[in-house]
């Protein structure tokens, strides 16, 4: 196997910052196949992002939607996107500040994460959908 | 084809987020070759960036583009990289915010991108030249 | 060849952005044989982060670290995750703002960056242990 792709829908969570590492790798057991390669995780959204970060305190998920809901504020007087909602315009700020797509190592069947990373999925707004994800796998 | 790369020169755009996903997708019809790949592209400046956000409303482009100089100010006290202008320091700071590449996920010859996803051209300096990015197709 | 990965431990830094793109290029002479691909560099850390920046002027490395460190405090009073030490939650924070992984374009047997990009590593703890990052290598 050389390229693998598949589109894959993410249970429905609310506004916050939730560990989907297992979620994700549970529906790519493909990885096993890799000895060395990359998995590429692309968010088809742009009010939710993804990012690595620490996968064992829930108080650093709090703390990170605390932080950047303080940072980027609802309701600022200067906002011209206003028509979808005081959490729209912060959860576009907020995507591009994250990002949309992951790329992380494969080695020898596995995800070559550090021992205290995870994969986050970063809702921003308060009443979404079920997220899109594309997840793409290179190797050999 | 397994690999293609090409550089591209973008128009000479204001400071600013523009949208620029016709203008690069243009210029690589070598996607339509690419069943399931990767698109990678990579900015060679430290004072523009690339991010995915809304590709429907200019008030979002202009939004970001007051909250990343509202949030990263010119003329801080505390600049030691000051040489090159007042906006040169904070355009350092906004390209790491957001980031100098992208990784787009291809499918069917197109890119697999959300509905409201388009590629969005960070431009930091009030007075820069002309872009070059660097596009890379890998796939099969 | 196309496929190669390898492990590489970063010699050991105090907190504060450095360029580290001689000694990650130095150890990865396999780059010299790709025509055409692509470099992934991952960090296996969550308080510790990659990025591309100006690799002329020492004094955008240390107003970088001053920017993150001011706009991203420590002690905030609703910090939840404080049991590593006060460096610790920010450490989080600005590693998911800055991100965890990098990918640069390779032509004819080197890094294709722009002649101001080098390779940052920005280490948010004040005491931490030697960083290490996996390299991917794709191409051919």
């Amino acid at each position: 196997m050389n390229w693998y792709q598949k589109e894959i829908t993410l249970k429905l969570r609310g506004r916050g910052f939730h560990l989907v590492t297992d979620e994700i790798v549970g529906q790519i057991p493909e990885i096993k196949e890799i000895k060395v390669g990359l998995l590429h995780i692309h968010i088809k959204h742009t009010s939710a992002s993804l990012t690595l970060n620490e996968n064992y305190d829930p108080d650093v998920r709090s703390d990170m939607e605390e932080y950047f809901s303080r940072t980027v504020k609802e309701n600022e007087p200067w906002y011209d996107h206003n028509s979808e909602g005081s959490d729209d315009m912060p959860a576009h700020i907020k995507s591009t500040l994250i990002g949309s797509s992951l790329t992380i190592p494969i080695t020898n069947g596995t995800l070559n994460l550090g021992t205290w990373q995870g994969i986050y999925l970063c809702e921003h707004r308060n009443h979404a959908g079920s997220r899109k994800i594309v997840v793409t796998i290179n190797g050999e």
